[in-house]
């Protein structure tokens, strides 16, 4: 069985051997012309005739090539969230690529869905990434980080509640967003506290630890804790109104700005006074919760930035014998308008 | 000047050969072994013995290896917006990502600001991409699509307001939304129309089409459109409500529903009644306004939804010989709720 010749499926695209063949030069003399390679000496009309070949034929250089050649790529690899997440983080996924091309760096998104660990390292380390930035929808093992860095990635930086040995972490604790809503409901004198746990999937990423932190807070001050499953619709939320008085609620922490604006709208129009029969409190800080009447009280995050975090990865990759850096990301702190 | 060794920056990373040594087969086994091809007979014991050094050398097969070998890769290159574009629109290109990626394709996200359509293409098909999904932030030429194909892009997709020669194109002419929204605001009676220019960056891809809409639906029928600039930020709008009775307006078709909520809010706090001094219309149909009093009217955008387009974007790449596909998208349609 012999070797397949590159191109083989695709005869029509013109290779660096038909550019030398067309300018009468060798494939070396091309590459380094193409290449911009100042160390070999070339003569004007010989760079020139290699240009104009290649122009002619359409030819461009193969980055797979370069690529093998240089032994890495400019690919920061970043396994994204297939769910939607909200405003709040989809801003910050788009701010961080937006960064990250800037710095010359070419995103690669990745999805990881049904993998665990060892899989999405060995699928990931196939694209010999110079950096991978994982952020949070797998749990990687400090022998995944090692597996990513025998294929050659410089930087393995992981965003989630924990530190990964290895890895630069970026540690991010959703359950502070849950401990500081229930600190301030508390301080309010409420006692019985529900949390809206969103029935969308994906995002137990999030709300679970949120519930904790709330649960962490509240129970040892002596209210309790009810989640409150609902969907991100208007029959859900006019279906959860309508039995609220039943649940003895005081209180609710509506896991986003978003669920709150929601289920405060339904719960008014079934006729339950927000703020003195129930408190509302969200998260993300949306200018729109603002708009709503009683004002929405909210959770302002104050997540890393896209620009900072392209920073540190670019900073990682220069540095691959650096001490792994460990930054805890996640500031919260209470909003407070009329909603509680 | 002899020929650079692969990976000679990176000693540590092991090789194929690394494996083939520590197996005590040829290279070839290796690649037949760990790429599963199954039209060369290889013992079990032989099969199991390459698989075993690999792991033991922590080696991964080298997708751009690959990729000379196959002349393509599975990547879909995907210009994607560098500009926050709301809700709806990020929520298509996250739909569009997720179905691509369960296709098998490797969805490459790459930044194009500042280059034209000319630098676009010819770095684009650096990469090789088997697609290239142009969402509109560049205006390619008949020639850049002719680029993409000489290097193995087995299909380019256009998405935009007019068809590209050569391209699969999606026509998704935003003047329809602008439209639509004066069409009902005349039907209203109204007579001096507003129209909301979001002052964010890169947002005019969409809005200078829709205040075309507008016009071309108002001024022959007698009506005035004037177009009012306004940042997305509550100090912004409480200083247009401030002088809203001097512009003399009767209406509003505020961009899309985030800016009409915004807007609705200054104006109602400033003392205008809305729908009866000036009527506000936004689109994107979000379920938050429905929230507000008045409900928000809206104009509901029919897009393609990413599965489909993913969809075409396989089914191009199967048929690359196939004709050209062009398909027209954008569908609106005015809800009317309490704000008209």
């Amino acid at each position: 069985m012999s070797q397949t010749p590159r191109h083989s499926a695709e005869r029509s695209v013109p290779t660096s051997a038909d550019v030398a063949r067309l300018a009468g030069v060798s494939r070396a003399t091309v590459s380094y012309v193409l290449n911009n390679t100042s160390a070999v000496r070339i003569s004007e009309p010989t760079r020139r005739r290699v240009r104009e070949a290649a122009e002619e034929l359409g030819y461009v250089p193969h980055a797979a090539a370069r690529t093998l050649r240089a032994g890495h790529t400019r690919i920061v690899l970043l396994p994204t969230a297939h769910i939607p997440v909200g405003p709040l983080y989809s801003r910050f996924i788009s701010e961080l690529q937006w960064a990250l091309r800037r710095l010359d760096y070419t995103v690669v998104q990745y999805g990881s869905l049904g993998l665990d660990g060892d899989a999405a390292a060995r699928a990931w380390a196939e694209l010999r990434p110079v950096a991978v930035l994982s952020l949070g929808e797998i749990a990687l093992t400090a022998q995944n980080v090692e597996v990513l860095k025998r294929s050659g990635a410089k930087a393995v930086i992981t965003l989630g509640p924990q530190h990964v040995e290895g890895a630069h972490s970026l540690v991010m604790d959703q359950r502070e967003v849950g401990v500081r809503a229930a600190e301030h409901l508390l301080e309010r004198g409420r006692r019985r506290i529900g949390v809206v746990v969103p029935e969308e999937q994906g995002l137990d990423l999030f709300s679970a630890p949120r519930l904790a932190g709330v649960r962490q807070v509240a129970e040892p001050a002596g209210a309790t804790v009810l989640p409150v499953p609902l969907a991100y619709e208007e029959e859900a939320a006019d279906a959860l109104a309508a039995r609220w008085r039943g649940l003895g609620l005081d209180a609710v922490y509506a896991y986003n700005d978003e669920y709150a604006m929601l289920l405060m709208r339904s719960l008014q129009d079934a006729g339950i006074a927000v703020p003195d029969e129930t408190a509302v409190i969200g998260a993300d800080d949306l200018l729109l919760g603002r708009l709503l009447r009683p004002r929405l009280s909210t959770v302002r995050i104050d997540m890393v930035t896209g620009q900072l975090l392209a920073e540190l990865v670019d900073r990682a990759v220069r540095d691959p014998t650096g001490v792994p850096e460990r930054h805890d990301l996640m500031g919260a702190e209470v909003v407070r308008r009329e909603s509680t």
